[in-house]
Parts: C-alpha cells; sequence; structure tokens
C-alpha cells in the first residue's frame, strides 16, 4: 500500500477533482424513489455498479432474518390528490417525499375530514414537505407543505396511490475488496431513502468513492462495503453472514457526509476498539474541529452490528448527525445543502482512517539498550527539511522508544501526540536502517 | 416488591404525611437525656419499639468489645450549681446539656478558681450551651452559656452532681426483617446523643420510618436497623455478630437528616462499592444538589464498620455532615433547626436507595442478534404517554443493547444517563414480552 | 535513618551553609573547559572526591557501548582567531566556549570567506556566545558573538585550534553509598559541559552534596551517583554493569537546579513507578509551584535508561528544563543565573525524596477490628501541640486504616493528602504503641 498517496498532501491535488465525482454520482441518484425494497432502491444499485463491482443480492419477501420477517415489495407508479375540478394538489411526480412509504394502493374520493388524518406537514416549516414511512404497520398517507395544507377546502378529493404491494424481494449491494488477509474491515449505509442528499446520497456516494480508492490499492485487510436498506437491510446481511462476522475487525456506518458540518464521531458499542481510536486520532489531527461521542442504542445500523449478540467494533461516522440538523427529514435535505468540498473532505478523512488501519503494525527495535547512533545513519535531519524536521525526528526517537513489541503504531502516535502518517513514516526509516523490526502485523 | 411506590410521585402525595410523623416522633425523643448507656438510652429504644419491633440488647459494663471495655453505666437524677444563697445559677432540669456527660457524683461548696477548670462554654456563642463528654476518663463538669459564665462572681459555689456511674449495661435496638435471601443491607445510626435534634434524632427518627416502609415490602435482601450508642455501641454489635458480617452486602449510616443543607454522601472505604454507585446515582437525578465525598476515616461509626478487619461497603448518607453546620454540638442544634420537608425528602432518597438496591439485577437479551421488532409487541411508544416517552424508548434500546449477562441495570442506568427507575420499568416490560431473561439476581 | 533530619524545619536550619557550599564547589568548577572527554573533566572529578570517595573509571577510546563506539579523547591547550596585524579577535583564553568542542586541530590562514563556515553566533543575542559540540563527525570551529562576528572585515585570518584527538580514555565518576540492602537507587548527573553554571554545574555540585548527606545516614537502600558524560557516558556504564541495572529501584537524572524556576518533574518511561510517585508527592506538598510532565524520549540520560531495552524507573529533576530559559547553551548561562537558595531548595527537595524512598514500607494494623482505644494509650493529642495535632491526629486514622498489608505509607499519604513525614512519624508512633507491625519492607 502507497501510504503517500494517503497524505494530506496528495488529497489536495485531488481533492476538487474527488469532489465534483462525488456530486456528480449524487446529483444522478436524487431523482430517484428509493425505499427499503423495490424497483427504485435496484436502480440505485444497479448505478453504483458502474463505478464499482457491487454485487446486488435479492432476499425474497416473506424471509426470517433475527426476530424480523423481510416485507412485501413495494413498488409506486402514481400518486396523486386530486380537487373535484381535477386539478392536482399533491402529486408525487413532483416530489417523491409526497408520498407516505410504503403506502397501499388507494383509488377514493372522501371528505377533507377523511383524508386528513393521512395528510403529513411541518407546521413550523410550511414550505417543507416532511419523509414519512410505515414500513410495518399497511396503512396509506401524503406529506405536504404546510402551505398546500392551508389551501385545502371544506370539499371532496379524489385520492389515488397506484403502488404494488406484493411479494418480491429486497435488494442490498455488497462490494468485497479482497485483501492479504481475511480479516475484513466493513462499511456501511443505507440506501432506502427517496430524494433526501445528505441523509444519505452523500455517504452513499463517498463510500462508493472510497471503494474505487482501497481498490487501486494493494490492502492488507479484506474490505466489504454494505449499501442496505436501514435495519431490515443490514440485519438481512447479518443473518446471511452470520459465519463470516467474526472476521470484522474495524467497521464504520457512514451517513451525512456532505453538509457543512463538523464531523462527528459516534463510538463502537466496546468504546476503545481500534476503530474506535484510529478515527478519534485521525480527527485530532485533521484542521477541522470535530465531535467524538459514545455509542448510544440509537441511530443507524450501527444499533445492529453492535446489538449484544454481534458486539462488532462498529462506530458511526457523519458530518452533523441524524436529526441535529434542521433541514433532516424533509425536502430541504436536497442537493442545495452539499458542497463539493465537504465530500471530499468526508473522503479524505476516510482515506486517512483506512491508512491509519493498513499502516498500523507492532515493532521491536532491534537495538533497545540505549538509543542507537542516528547521525551515522544519515537519519539525525535526513527525514525532510524546514518545519517538519524537528517532529521527524521526534517520531524516530518514539518509535525507538517504544517499539518494544507491546505498543502499536498507533499507540505511539497517540502516546507522542504526532499524526500517525509522521509516525510511520519513521518506522518506514528505522526498518530500511535495519534499527526496527515487525514483532506482529495484528496491533 | 412494588416500585411504583418508591417512584418520586408516590413519594409526593405521602411527603407532607411522612415529614410530619418523623418530626412528631422527634418531638417526643427530644426532652430525653441520652447517653452511651443508661435509662435515657433505654427509653428512647422503648419509644422506638412502638413504631418498630425493636430488639433491645443489653451488654453488660466490663464486657470487651475488641480493643475497649464497655464502660460502666450512667444514670443522673439531678445536676446543678447553686449560689451561696440558694439560687440555682446551672440546672440540669433546664437543659440536660448542662451536664458533661459520664460525670461522677459531687456534692461540694468550693470557689470559682476550683470550680472554673469544669466549666464548659462557647465564647464566641454567648447564648450557646455546648455538648461534652467525658466517657472513658473519670471527671466532672457542667456546660454552660458564655453569658452565664460571664455572670459568675468570686464567691463560693454548691455543686451538686447526683448520678450513678456503676456496673451496667449498654443498651442498644436492633430491627431485622428478613427477606428471600439471607444477604442484608445494614442502616445504622448512633442514639447516644441527649437533646440535639439533627445530630441525630433526626437519623433516628428517619431511619425507624424507613423500617416501617421496608416492612411494607416484601424484600429481596434482609435488613438490620441498627440504633447504637457511638462507636462503643457499633463495636459491641460488631464483636456480638462476627459470623453474620459477612453477609452485609450493603450499608449505610444515617444521621443530620433534618437540616436544610443539600445530600452529603460519602463514600464506603471501598469507593466503588454497590451502594456507593446507588447512592450516587440516586443523589445525581435527585432535584436537589448534593455532595459526594471520598472515605475518610473520620466521622461516624462507619469508621468502625471501614475498619480494615472488617472493610464493610458502608457509606454515611447526612444533609449538611458533622461539623459542617455552626449549631452543631451545641443547644441550637435542636428542634427548630429541622424541617418536616428535610425529613420526608431524607426519607424519600433512602427509600430510593432501597429501591435501586431491591431491583437491581443482571438480565439477558433472549434476541441479541440485532434489535427485536419492537413496534409489533407494541412496545414502541406503550409505556407511557407525553414527554415520559422519548426516555421509556431510550431505556428500552439500552436494556436491550447491554443486557449481555455482564451489565447490571444500575450499570445500565449510569451508562445510559437515565434513572434507574425508568431503566427497571424498561426491564419490566420487555420481560413481560419475552425479550428479556434474568442472568443473575445479584449483581 | 533519623527521619527528623529531612524534616523542612532541620532543613531550614542548614539552608543558608548549603546554598554557600555548592555555590562555592560551582565557583571552584565553572572555569575548567569540560567535555565528554579529557583533562577538564578528569580534574572536576577530582576536586569531587575531595568532597566524596568517588571513583574515577576509565573507558578507552574505541571501546564498543552498545550501538556506539567511545570516541578518542579531546584535549585542547590554546585556540584563537588573529588577525593579520596579530590582533586575537576570538581567544579559548578568554572563554572556552569559543572553541566548538571535539574541533580537530589546525594552524591556517585563510579568507574570511573560508573561515565563515566555521563561526558560530546567536544573532539574536549579540553578546551571547553560543555552546556547540561536534563530538562524532570531525570538524572544527569557533563559537563568539554576533558583535564579534559583525566586526569582522574582509580580510585574512590566521586561526590556531592545538588541541589533540587521539585514543585515550573516556573518564566518569561513581559513588556507591552501600546499604542494608542491594536494591539501588540511581542519580544521574551529566558532567561534560565546560563554563556552563546551570546545565549542568549546579547539579553536579548538588548531586555532590546529597551523596555527602546520604553517607551520614545508614540508608536502607544502595546509592549510587554517576557524574558521567552526556550519553556516551550513561551508555559506557550502562554497558559495564548490565548484570547490576537490575538492582536499580528508583533512580533520578539530575539538572538546572540552581536557576530561579520553580522544580519540574519528568516521569519515568513507566510513568507510575514509585520514583514518580514520591517526587510527584514531595512537590505537591512543597511550597514552591511545580509542574509534573509525562516522558519523552528527548532530553537529558534518562533517554538511555528509559531505553525499552532497560526501562528503568529513572525520571529526571530540573528546576527550568533544559531548552526552557533563554541563557540554555550559552556564555549566559553563568555563575550569575544562580542563587544558593534555589541550589539549597533543591537539595532541599532531594533530601525529602529519599525520606519518602528510604520511610516507605507497607504495615499491618495489629488491631484491625475497629479502631482501637487511643486515648488510654495517650495517642490522642499526645504527638504534638499546636495546629499540627488534627494534622497528626488523622494520620493516625488514616494509617489504622489503611495498614491492611497491601497499601504502603506513600499510598496512604496520597490517599490521605498528608505530607509523607507527618504519616511517617504517625505509624512510629504506632508502633511504640504495638499497634502495627511491619507487614513488607518493600512498598
Amino acid at each position: 500500500m502507497n501510504l503517500e498517496m494517503t497524505t494530506l498532501d496528495g488529497q489536495a491535488s485531488r481533492c476538487e477533482a474527488d469532489g465534483k465525482a462525488i456530486m456528480s454520482l449524487i446529483e444522478e441518484l436524487f431523482p430517484i424513489c428509493r425505499s427499503i425494497t423495490g424497483s427504485g432502491l435496484r436502480r440505485t444499485l444497479n448505478i453504483l455498479q458502474r463505478h464499482v463491482p457491487l454485487v446486488v443480492n435479492e432476499v425474497p419477501s416473506g424471509t426470517e432474518v433475527f426476530d424480523w420477517v423481510v416485507p412485501n415489495e413495494w413498488n409506486i407508479r402514481e400518486a396523486y390528490i386530486e380537487r373535484e375540478d381535477g386539478r392536482r394538489i399533491v402529486d408525487f411526480a413532483a416530489n417523491n417525499l409526497h408520498i407516505v412509504q410504503y403506502s397501499r394502493p388507494i383509488d377514493a374520493t372522501m371528505s377533507l375530514a377523511d383524508l386528513r388524518p393521512h395528510l403529513h406537514t411541518l407546521p413550523d416549516r410550511p414550505d417543507w414537505i416532511p419523509y414519512r414511512t410505515s414500513y410495518y404497520s399497511e396503512n396509506w398517507g401524503f406529506c405536504l407543505t404546510q402551505r398546500q395544507m392551508s389551501s385545502l377546502g371544506d370539499e371532496r378529493y379524489h385520492v389515488v396511490i397506484d403502488a404494488d404491494l406484493a411479494p418480491g424481494h429486497l435488494s442490498y449491494g455488497e462490494l468485497l475488496i479482497p485483501g492479504q488477509l481475511d480479516e475484513t474491515v466493513l462499511f456501511s449505509c443505507h440506501v432506502c431513502h427517496p430524494s433526501l442528499a445528505n441523509d444519505n446520497l452523500s455517504a452513499v456516494a463517498v463510500a462508493t468513492m472510497l471503494g474505487r480508492y482501497i481498490q487501486t490499492l494493494r490492502p492488507r485487510y479484506s474490505y466489504r462495503f454494505l449499501f442496505v436498506p436501514g435495519t431490515i437491510g443490514s440485519l438481512s446481511w447479518l443473518a446471511r453472514n452470520e459465519s463470516a462476522i467474526g472476521r470484522i475487525v474495524h467497521g464504520l456506518v457512514l451517513s451525512c457526509l456532505g453538509d457543512a458540518g463538523a464531523m462527528t464521531y459516534k463510538q463502537s458499542r466496546r468504546g476503545n476498539a481500534v476503530i474506535d481510536r484510529a478515527v478519534a486520532h485521525v480527527l485530532r489531527h485533521d484542521a477541522a474541529t470535530h465531535q467524538i461521542r459514545p455509542f448510544v442504542p440509537y441511530g443507524y445500523d450501527e444499533r445492529q452490528y453492535c446489538s449484544p449478540g454481534f458486539n462488532l467494533p462498529v462506530g458511526c461516522l457523519t458530518r452533523t448527525p441524524n436529526g441535529e440538523y434542521e433541514e433532516y427529514h424533509s425536502s430541504a435535505d436536497n442537493l442545495s445543502l452539499l458542497r463539493p468540498e465537504n465530500l471530499a473532505h468526508s473522503l479524505g478523512v476516510l482515506q486517512q482512517i483506512v491508512a491509519v488501519i493498513e499502516g498500523d503494525a507492532v515493532y521491536r527495535n532491534r537495538n533497545p539498550k540505549g538509543e542507537p547512533q542516528l547521525g551515522r545513519r544519515g537519519l539525525y535531519g535526513a527525514m525532510g527539511g524546514g518545519r517538519a524536521a524537528a517532529s521527524d525526528q521526534m517520531a524516530l526517537l518514539w518509535v525507538l522508544n517504544l517499539a518494544d513489541g507491546s505498543h502499536s503504531l498507533l499507540d505511539i502516535a497517540e502516546q507522542a501526540g504526532i499524526p500517525f502518517q509522521t509516525i510511520r513514516r519513521a518506522a518506514d526509516a528505522l526498518i530500511a536502517a535495519d534499527l526496527l523490526e515487525i514483532a506482529s502485523s495484528a496491533p
């Protein structure tokens, strides 16, 4: 693995191109009406397949996955509310958030009083359409702006939902990048939301580009990217892959990676897994402010990966977390909320995290009694010039001092307060000078 | 055990009645001249027996208890200082603090110069009588106000102390409430102070009412309430019950529970015993401010329970601690220092602590792989209405996530930052839904 | 060991005498041109021998010590830069910092352009001469003030360095004070700097006086004081004493002990060794402000003692650390930077540290069940008078409570927040009263 490619300098030159590529993929995916099953979800996975060799899995409706059952497949063609004069007030064709996901078919004329319980708005945000679902209890409904709602008079309305809710399949995408080891790093994102941009097309697109990037490496670990419908999708994958779950050694759930907020990391249930430390280390040395939060059993699919029967070392990386930006779960979570530079920055942070995971190992100082004479080996001042030199010098001394077979490079980077990549370069220089040897590749 | 009875709501309705009952008992006990032995102590225990089935134990003078010997029994009938004209200046009949406890009998006339070394005042508080004792070195003396002292002219005084200091018994009270388990919770308070209200009739009365309350439960643990003379009383109990001491799994020394100060908890010598965590948890979620302090080997009978040969998990719960309010150990520590609402609040906190101890256990999620589908079991929003719902929902998720056979409910409540009773209700709901099972009743 | 001699009171009376004696020794040593080898170093050790029975060891040039080789011995007689008119501009005779240490001999006339690369100044401090060395790559050079440098015109200069750089020996001094135990306490200071006062004659002289002081005790531990050239000297000692290294149980590198800054302690690599706790304890109870810093693999010879192959419990005690005062490594680090009272204070702190190390042990309460009755043994109020009494009383209670065979006196002092010497006196009083017995002399 060429670690230099993952340095901030390397990223800087690719940043603009990355941002554009991610944004362009999001723009293509945005109009599609995704749900936890159905043709919109399938079309989305097919588009991702143009970028990475995604395998699309199909799980039949009715399949039992732990305590759950895969629901019927939902496909919608048309949905609207029409006045008696034939004018359409609310139309799925205008915005796919107008329909409550998993609405059953209906074609009826009814009074406003009868219609009202099926209408959902955001009274405080009169121009936004909310996002609502009813996956597991059969129902129907429309989401509309408060302004639309206010315009409804006491007349009769023609309500049409032309949808199928019938046995079919749940689809999810899986990208496997084999590494030198069977030990696997998991990246998971939910791909079931309709036209919502930050939650979660931002992460779907960033994960796709991260997958492309890792394909260009010869990684030590194997990598598994999951593009799954929330909850039922991750549960389906877990149920179908129980024997392989023990090989997952690090993991991240990704979401909300395009807004302008600072990076936020929610730790795995374990709290002190290597992934928890690696992410915290990268964020601490990244220029941006950031937040580290302890695990709570609410959020995205980390709820499933971190359930006590699995307890996988899987954290959750976002910019502004779910529910903490006001556009969340509304039509305002659209393309205008995203910035290419934020998306590229999120990708860069993930690449740095991968570099830590890939580059970490336990070394042993081959000359542990006293310091070796670095000067005659050209290691004093030989690693770089200018202001970086002092930090490089200290990195050499830290690695020599702590490379006793019990500290990983990440341990050393944390104790030294020096970025991992500098510590890693120092280790490489010491290996080249025959002063260091590998003790264990598994930290 | 009906946990609902111990919630804050349940307590609110009983608060006024509790406060009145506790205050009334204190008022009855206040005039009695208690000491570490004698008829006043015995009378006090007899009054408590009207409220709870206290066993009164009598330990003969001269009994060796570890490094100590039970002293002679002290009984006083009359004590005064008389001017030559027969006017009494200081009279035990007016306030039983006027006599130094354990004063030997005397009937003599002497000069002020000879009398003076036997007189004790609080110069900074000219209207308060100090409280003084001389249990273990034979002496005699009077306590008086600085104002009384200043009025003494250079004449001769007739000094009378009509007291017995002779072989007899040391009395202490013991209330045992058997539970389902032999493991025992200890509550201990000192009952040897004469007319002092906060230190310690407040705790004597609150403990009595707590005993009454626990009698109405069918507790899991056995409970042992000790009403003992300070130091020699707890040592006597320890010496006579050495074989049972290993069964004490939680304990609290109680004192100063009626003043207006915030609750203060002094940890057991262990510092991280379950009682330490339970009390801290209850105080953290209680409305009032509070203090948690580490163990120090000075204070009340926790000094004996926490001596290294026993090292029992016994902390000390007070409002304002001994020595930290100015009325402490003076005639100003009287009924006017107490408020029924403070006494009732102290009882309520103790009931909550009992609820944590009683309700704690280790559970196991029966569906540990992924989350169970709470919706189809009516557990989403089914636990309560309005604002409490979100916390109840989170409580369900926390219990499911951490019920892995290694976290107790108290562990879960602490990690979730949710009150124990909410966590306990969530566990009960999950048990009812067959989603949870007991792993171990002993946390 | 007479612990009373090490109390602050005892030191107060000796403080002025100590300060004078240390200062006087420094003044004698200051003019000598020391280096990592050579006659100046040898003369310095000989002067120290007048105060303590130092053994001077000689290691032949060319000896391999771990990754290093002992260099040739360097001796300098004369060095100067002369104008064509014979006027000396820079003269070693005026200040021995004028010569780059280990300069090879030269006698040549050259242009300013050729001379310039061999001249070193401190441009920001135009009147100070820097201190420079070139031990391990053969070179020559002069250090001068920026003012001298500015006066150099474009003419030819006669450059003379009359020095030997030839096989000889590296000298170091070693003072062994045998104690009752083989377990050894190490004090190490570098003695290789020419006319620099704070770095490090201050520590050389303080260590000498500390050695004298410990000789007057009958110490429990053995003590080993090293006066070594930096890096190569400590490495030489380590290489020649590998079999004895395991007996070093506590150690301190000493430097910069005469300036006006607060005491600074840099922890050993272990971070929580007894020496780390003992120094922190003494500094915490010392009147002065102080700093405790974690280990970093840069600094003085603790780099060697704490290399992973040895990992000795050796910290570093200074006032202002190396590189953090502006006079560091320049002619301004001279006698005027030192104050006798600072030197004496440093010695006093070291004596207190020795008192903790010497006085620490693990005891067992012989009466562990309940408190013993201190009153009848005269231990209440019997230890001292006035304001010290309360602290003494608490010390008795703390020792009785924690002397359970698993807490050392230092543990007790830390938990009690009471100075070690008070705890130690309490332990002595309890031993005298037969209430305490030794459990283990090795904490």
